[in-house]
C-alpha cells in the first residue's frame, strides 16, 4: 500500500478557530448588541428570578460529544445564564459584598483572551500593563513605589498572601524549607471578631491552624478594642507564643466597622508584629474624598489585601495585595525551575510575575481595571465610592426615622444592618418575619439584600456597593419591607 | 440657607455606565472586527516582538485622575497590548506549557462578564453551569459522577487544593484547628524529580516544608521509579515519618514524560498513601482516542489537577481539581458565617461554591469552557489532542533524520528536547549556541520555544499545545533552527 501520508498530516488542518470567520463575525455583533441592551435595561428587569425546571434541566446534560453552531450555542446561553444571573448587576442588588462588574470591563476580559497572554511573565506588553496597575494601587493607597504586589483571584487570595509573607518573616527559621513545626514559638495571628472567614480558612490552609488566630473582642461599634488586643498579646508572650501579625480590618463584612488602623499601626510598631490589612471592602475609601479619613493609616501597613472586583467594579475576578517589603514578598513565594530561567533577550527577559504568588500561569486581569481607570479616571471612582457610602447614612437615617424598622449596628461606611419589628415579635419568631421579607424582595424581583446575626441578632443586611444605585431604590426598599413586614405580620 | 438637597442626592446618578450607549456599541462592533482579523491573520504576524520604548514608556504613566474617551482608551491598548502579545496564540508558540485560546472563548469571557454573578455560589444559572463543566471534567477522566470538583485559577491551584486535602485527611488530627505542628508523626509527599514547581511552592504554602516532598529518582524515560519510592516509603516510615501521599504526574513539564499511574495508584492502595495525580498537562489525553492509553490508572487517584486552560485552549484562567471523595473535599475548606447562611428559598438556597476552595468570591470560568465544548465537542478536542501528540512524534523523527541535531529526552507525549550540535561544541559553549539560537528564533518572529535542562544537559524545548500548528511550522522550526545553528557557530 503506498501511504507516504502521516496520520499527522491528515489531522492537521483541524483548528478551534471558525471555518467561517465571517459567520462569528456577525454573531459577534449580535452578542455585542444584545449586551448593550442588556445593561441598558437592566433596571426595567426583576433583580433575580427562579430558575424554571426547564432552564435547570439544561444543565444536568452530559459531556456533548459532537458540535452545534455557534449561533445555537449563544442561544442557549442567552435562554440560560443571561436569563437568570444572580443579580449583582442591577441598582437594586445589595446582597453580600460584591461589585455590579461594568460594560468597558468586559470589553477588557474580551480583548486580554482573544490576545490570550500568560501573565506569568515574560518580556510583553500585558506583563508591563500588571505591574502598572499595581503600581496605581499602591498609589491609591499611598503606598511607596518601592513596595511589590500582585493581582490575584480576589480578596481571599489577596489576604493568603500578605499573611503568608507575615508567617515566613516572624517565623525565625526557614519555614519554606522546614515547615511550621520547626518554628521554636507557635505563632499568634490576631484579628477582631468581625474578621472575614477568609482569614480561617488562610491559618488553615498555611498549617498555623485556626487556634492561632485570636478573634479580639470590639467595641460598641464592631471595631477591634485596642486594649483588648494589647491584653492578649501580652497574654500571649506569658504562655509562650510569638505574637507574629496583627490583621486590621477596612471594613468588615458583616456591618462595614472600619478598625482604628492608626492605632493598630502604632500597636504592631511597639509590639513588633507584622501589620497586615484586610481593606477588601474599604481600602479602596483612600481615593473617596469625603471619607477617605476613616482608612488613614493603610498606609503604615506591611501587606494590604484590596479587591477592585468590589469597589471598582472590575467584573470577576480581580483583587490585589501589597507588600511594603518588596523582597520579603519575593523571598516568600519566588521558586524558579530550569525551564523558567531568565534570559538577556527576548521573551523571556522580563521578571516572573508569578514569583509573588501561588499562580504560575496567570491571567491579564489588569486589563479590565487599566481600561476602566482610563476611561473614567480615579477622581470618579472616589466619587462613586463617597456616593454609596453617602447612600448608606441615606438609607440609615431613613431607617431611623420609621418606627417599626430598627437598625442593629452603626452604620459607618455602606453596610446597613436593620430589620422589621412589629409590637410583640422577638426571637425566632421575629427572624422568620424577617427572613420571609428578605425572600420575598427577592422574589418578586424587587430587591436582593441578604441577612446576617450581629451580637447575636438577626437582622437584614443591605450593602450599597453598586454604582447603579440611586437614592429613589433605597427609598423603594424602605417602603418594600414596611409593605412586606405588615403583610407577613399578619399572616399573608 | 435653604438646602433641601441632600449631598446623595445631588451625586445619585454618576454610574459607571456610558452615557452614550449607541457610541460603545459602535465601538464594539470595531473591537469585534479588529478582533476577528486579529485572529484570522495570526499567522502572518511575527510569533513575537519586542517593545519599542514608546509603547514601555505607556506603561509608566502614572494612576489616571481625569476621564478619557473609551474609543481612545481602546486606541491605546490596540497600539499596545494588541500588538505586542506573548504570542502563545501564533500557531508556531512553543514555549512552556500553555494553550492558545480561542474566540468562542473570549465571548466567553465577555458574556460572563456583561452577566457579572459571582460563583462563590447562590441559586443562579451560572452556579450550575459551573458544576456542570465540574461534571463534565469527571466524565473526560473517568471518575465517578460522586466525586466533587471545583474550578480554579489554574493547574497550580487545581493541585495545592488535592494537597491541601490529601494533608488534612492524613494528619490523623483535627488539623484545621490545630496546625500542622500538632501532627505526630510529621507526613511525607512523594513525586518524582521531575516534578511542577508548584508542588514545592504548595508544600510550603501549606506549613509542611519543602523537605516532607520528597523527590523520588526518574527512569531513563523520567518516569517515577516505583522501586525507589518504595524504597523511600520505607526509610521514612522506619525513621518515624508518616508517609501521606504520592503524586503522580502525567505529562511533566520539563519532557512530558507520564508517570505509571496504574502502578502508582496500586502502591498508593498498599501503602495507604493519597493518590494525586498533576495531571495539568496530561490528564486530558484521557479523551484523545490514539494516546488515552498513556494516562490509564487516573481513574484511580483521590485527586486530580487538570487544566482547561492548556488542552481545552480555554482562555486564561481556568484550572480544575477533582476529588474522588467528596465530604473530604468539603470538609477541607468549608467555612460558613454568618452572613452566608442558606435559605430554603430565593437566592441563597443552593449550596455554597466556594465551599471547595480558597477563594470567597469566585469569577464565572465555566462558560468559555461550556461554550467551546458545545461548539465543537469533546471528541474534536480529543483529536486535537491526537494531533498535537503526532506532531510532538513528528518534530522526534525529523530531529532524529538530522546529524547535526540530537535529541536530549525520549519524546512521550507533544514535548521535544532536541539540541544543534555541531562538532566541538559542548558544555557552556554548547548552552550559549543553542541558547542564541533560541533568542534569534524569537527575535526574527519565527517561532517561539524556550530551554530546559534534562539531567544536567541544557537543551531547547518545544511544547506544541497548540490547535493552530500546522506540521509545516515544524519543518521550519527544523530548517530554521539549522541555518540559525551554522550561522551562529561561524559567528554570525
Ligand atoms: C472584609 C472582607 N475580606 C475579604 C473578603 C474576600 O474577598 P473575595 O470575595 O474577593 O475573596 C471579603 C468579601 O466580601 C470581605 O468582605
Ligand atoms: C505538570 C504541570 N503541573 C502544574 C502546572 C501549573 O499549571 P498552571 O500554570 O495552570 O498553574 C503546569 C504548568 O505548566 C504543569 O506543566
Amino acid at each position: 500500500m503506498d501511504i507516504s501520508v502521516r496520520p499527522a498530516v491528515v489531522k492537521a488542518e483541524e483548528t478551534l478557530d471558525p471555518d467561517d470567520w465571517s459567520g462569528i463575525q456577525t454573531l459577534s455583533h449580535q452578542v455585542i448588541d444584545d449586551a448593550v441592551g442588556y445593561l441598558r435595561n437592566v433596571r426595567e428587569r426583576p433583580v433575580w428570578q427562579d430558575m424554571p425546571d426547564q432552564v435547570r434541566a439544561v444543565f444536568d446534560a452530559p459531556l456533548p460529544k459532537t458540535p452545534a453552531p455557534i449561533a445555537d450555542v449563544y442561544r442557549e446561553v442567552s435562554a440560560t445564564v443571561m436569563s437568570y444571573p444572580m443579580g449583582n448587576i442591577h441598582p437594586r442588588f445589595w446582597s453580600w459584598y460584591m461589585g455590579s462588574s461594568n460594560f468597558t470591563g468586559a470589553l477588557g476580559d474580551f480583548l486580554a483572551a482573544i490576545q490570550g497572554s500568560n501573565l506569568g511573565g515574560g518580556n510583553h506588553a500585558a506583563a508591563l500593563m500588571d505591574q502598572q496597575v499595581v503600581n496605581w494601587c499602591k498609589e491609591m493607597l499611598g503606598f511607596p513605589a518601592s513596595a511589590s504586589g500582585t493581582l490575584v483571584s480576589g480578596g481571599s487570595m489577596a489576604n493568603i498572601i500578605g499573611l503568608t509573607v507575615a508567617r515566613n518573616v516572624k517565623a525565625g527559621i526557614d519555614v519554606r524549607e522546614h515547615g511550621v513545626a520547626a518554628i521554636k514559638k507557635p505563632l499568634r495571628f490576631y484579628g477582631s471578631d468581625q474578621l472575614h472567614s477568609c482569614h480561617r480558612k488562610a491559618m488553615e490552609a498555611l498549617g498555623l491552624g485556626n487556634l492561632a488566630l485570636r478573634r479580639i473582642a470590639t467595641d460598641a461599634d464592631l471595631r477591634i478594642d485596642l486594649a483588648a488586643l494589647r491584653a492578649a498579646i501580652a497574654e500571649d508572650r506569658a504562655a509562650g507564643f510569638q505574637p507574629a501579625c496583627v490583621i486590621g480590618t477596612a471594613g468588615t463584612v458583616n456591618t462595614g466597622a472600619v478598625d482604628d488602623l492608626q492605632g493598630l499601626a502604632a500597636l504592631a510598631a511597639e509590639e513588633g508584629l507584622w501589620f497586615h490589612v484586610d481593606g477588601c471592602i474599604g481600602a479602596l475609601i483612600a481615593i473617596a474624598p469625603e471619607n477617605a479619613w476613616r482608612v488613614a493609616g493603610i498606609e503604615y501597613a506591611d501587606s494590604v489585601a484590596l479587591d477592585p472586583h468590589k469597589w471598582l467594579h472590575a467584573p470577576f475576578e480581580v483583587g490585589c495585595a501589597l507588600v511594603r517589603d518588596a523582597s520579603a514578598h519575593r523571598n516568600t513565594f519566588a521558586v524558579t525551575p530550569e525551564y523558567l530561567e531568565m534570559t538577556s533577550r527576548g521573551l523571556a527577559s522580563a521578571n516572573w510575575l508569578h514569583e509573588y504568588g501561588l499562580q504560575t500561569s496567570r491571567g491579564f486581569r489588569a486589563l479590565k481595571v487599566w481600561m476602566s481607570l482610563k476611561e473614567h479616571g480615579v477622581l470618579k471612582f472616589g466619587r462613586l465610592i463617597d456616593k454609596n457610602i453617602g447612600q448608606g447614612h441615606f438609607l440609615n437615617d431613613l431607617i431611623e426615622a420609621e418606627p417599626l424598622l430598627e437598625l442593629v449596628a452603626t452604620t459607618s461606611i455602606n453596610i446597613v444592618c436593620y430589620r422589621y419589628r412589629p409590637d410583640g415579635f422577638s426571637g425566632e419568631r421575629l427572624k422568620a418575619l424577617n427572613t420571609e421579607i428578605m425572600l420575598r424582595l427577592q422574589e418578586e424581583g424587587t430587591a436582593s439584600i441578604s441577612d446576617t446575626t450581629v451580637r447575636g441578632e438577626h437582622c437584614l443586611r443591605v450593602a450599597v456597593n453598586n454604582h447603579r444605585t440611586r437614592q429613589e431604590d433605597l427609598d423603594l426598599l424602605v417602603r418594600e419591607t414596611l409593605a412586606l413586614g405588615s403583610r407577613i405580620a399578619n399572616g399573608n
